[in-house]
């Protein structure tokens, strides 16, 4: 099937992949007395007496924002806001789905951090949650960082965190397979974007030690020229052994490739250069870093791809949805890293240990245990991080 | 019943009285494919290569924002954005069940009317259609005004013109009972808030020619000191016979009262006052500024107020879903005060003639013929002031 034609028919068949539908329904005036005027004012001033009961009056409890600038749209690139809003529907659509969570698209017309913030901000108290979509970096990490100061709600940039947590999802079952814990392995990385930076992140909270960022210079090493501040920052915590040079001195020696970058940037010859039984992650989409064959025979123990037609598909949506799923199910007003690692051993844990092999390290994207694995352990996770507004963490502790 | 008591009591059931909903499935590799990467890269291109596809490819088509700062809900004030949203959600519900209309609730943590209106400014390439909601006066006439400039989708405070539509209708059909055209009619508006003035000037653009709106103060005449800058404007059209004085002077002598004020204001020595066979429009909300019965007795030929449980109901709701409805239709760029006119006489019009009387001057807010009806001559209006993107107007001219 070509897909792209079919599904640009399709668009204009579904004319809006989302559709606002009332629960409250005003059939006649009494169901209208009740669900607005005059009925509706105790609710209002119930809220206005207790901030909380906004979770548990109107629909916020379960609502996310999916919110873009349409600056990095797929591989698409900066095709603009409204031009990003097929894709941010579409991921609502997935949250629904695969989430029970009502998202909401919405993209906005400027490119200046502050203003985005502000933007978001402003309209934060109608959500229980912002999911950030294709924003380019750097500024991504930026428009986090700051809504994350400001906002009493989870603020996460898929495309850095979503990726992440799979990608240590993978990497949990895939050292398993090895026979060699994530603590002694040598990782690279390939791609210092918003993806690349949250992988190095959480891997590194996760046990990794020893790990080379690289991006279209080559290696990234602490007083290397072109780093902007985030690569700047990962460069003081990564690549101890100042490797300089491009992948392929960079790759040498290393157990884990994790490729967030471009098609076939990778070689036989480069896998080869790796520890024996080596893991290769080549997430470039839709063509991978290298092809899973080629890394095969080149000595490659296990391949995932982001691709659903090769085995060990990397796929936020066995994330986000779950993620978003626990953080709302106890009114979390942050995603912390202990909750995002939680999701990552509970979608590792989705394949049992007698099934796990080198072409089965990840649950399939249908796999209907996902979304309650997943959000349970985000959600214990976030009371135990004293961040869920249900069971604040005091609370907890004398309970 | 308990209205309020009640209300509260449900909205603890319905937990959110909207709802999102995916309208494309994503059951299988295939659908995903479809309605998500790969496939959605082509939707996205096609309206990076031509904006007016977002019509087409997303839900912008049919979805209106319903935006509140929360300073001025229902009768209730400044009680904040948060506590406004279960009016939001509300009025969302109406938008859907009497218009067919997306509506999504959004409320606006700032009371700066540059942020208010950036924030909006930069979440509206996601809709069709802005509806402002009980944001105070003076601050929502700027914030619309700004908004109109900069926004290429309609702009529409509902509290100003949803009310002035409606009361028009009102008079159009009253006035044929009276058998005095509006053009000499002598009207005064007591309440010079949003409703207030937005009730004048559309009355004007109707034929009437002789109004004085009042506030706490009294008559509104130009020069009079305290007045902000709305009210300084609506000074140097109206009132040209420079009455001074409180209301019981303005209403002297008058063939309309028009009320958006507060309980109890008008005795039955001002209806007196008025000329023969008066009408009453007292639409303050539950206590009207006269009892319909006073009024009756004190003169009025006819009584409108605000509530269900008398004749003549003013009420928003056979307004603001059909004018949005015949917007969204024809992809109107604005509501014009031409759409304004047509929402007016068509709502009229819902009242044949031969059934017209003092207690029926408008169709009830049920009557199903409503929406289409304001929804055809709205967007008539709209395609003749060149307004609807699917009918330019000059190429309509060439057809």
């Amino acid at each position: 099937m070509d897909y792209r034609k079919e599904s640009l028919k399709l668009h204009g068949q579904w004319k809006g992949k989302v559709e606002v539908v009332a629960r409250a329904k005003v059939g006649d005036r009494d169901a209208l007395s009740l669900a607005y005027t005059p009925g509706v004012a105790e609710p209002c001033l119930a809220i206005q007496e207790d901030y909380s009961k906004s979770w548990e009056l109107t629909r916020r409890w379960n609502m996310v924002a999916v919110i873009t600038d349409g600056t990095a749209v797929l591989g698409l690139g900066d095709i603009g806001p409204e031009a990003g809003m097929p894709v941010m529907e579409g991921k609502c659509v997935l949250f629904k789905e695969f989430g029970d969570v009502d998202a909401f698209p919405i993209c906005v017309r400027t490119k200046d951090v502050d203003e985005i913030v502000e933007t978001i901000y402003n309209i934060s108290g109608s959500f229980g949650g912002i999911n950030l979509e294709d924003i380019a970096a750097p500024r991504c990490f930026e428009i986090e960082e700051k809504l994350k100061e400001r906002c009493d709600i989870p603020i996460f940039h898929d495309d850095q965190h979503g990726t992440a947590v799979v990608v240590s999802a993978a990497l949990i079952n895939a050292t398993k397979i090895i026979g060699k814990p994530l603590s002694r392995c040598k990782a690279v990385i390939n791609g210092s974007g918003a993806a690349g930076v949250a992988i190095a992140k959480l891997l590194m909270t996760l046990g990794l030690n020893d790990v080379i960022l690289c991006d279209r210079t080559g290696a990234i090493y602490e007083g290397r020229e072109n780093l902007n501040a985030s690569k700047e920052a990962i460069a003081k915590v990564t690549n101890r052994g100042m490797t300089k040079g491009g992948l392929e001195e960079a790759i040498k020696g290393t157990d884990v490739f994790i490729g967030v970058s471009a098609p076939g940037v990778v070689t036989p010859e480069m896998v080869k250069s790796m520890n024996p039984d080596p893991i290769v992650l080549a997430m470039a989409n839709p063509t991978p870093e290298i092809m899973p064959d080629l890394a095969i025979k080149a000595g490659a123990k296990i391949v995932g791809t982001g691709r659903s037609d090769f085995p060990n598909q990397i796929n936020n949506v066995v994330a986000f949805p779950g993620i978003f799923r626990g953080a709302l199910d106890v009114r979390a007003s942050a995603i912390t890293e202990n909750m995002k690692i939680a999701a990552a051993y509970a979608i590792a844990s989705l394949v049992d240990d007698d099934k796990l092999e080198p072409d089965y390290i990840l649950p399939y994207a249908f796999d209907p245990r996902i979304k309650d694995t997943v959000a349970k352990a985000v959600g214990e996770a976030a009371i135990k991080d004293g961040v869920s507004r249900l069971h604040p963490k005091d609370e907890e502790k004398s309970e």
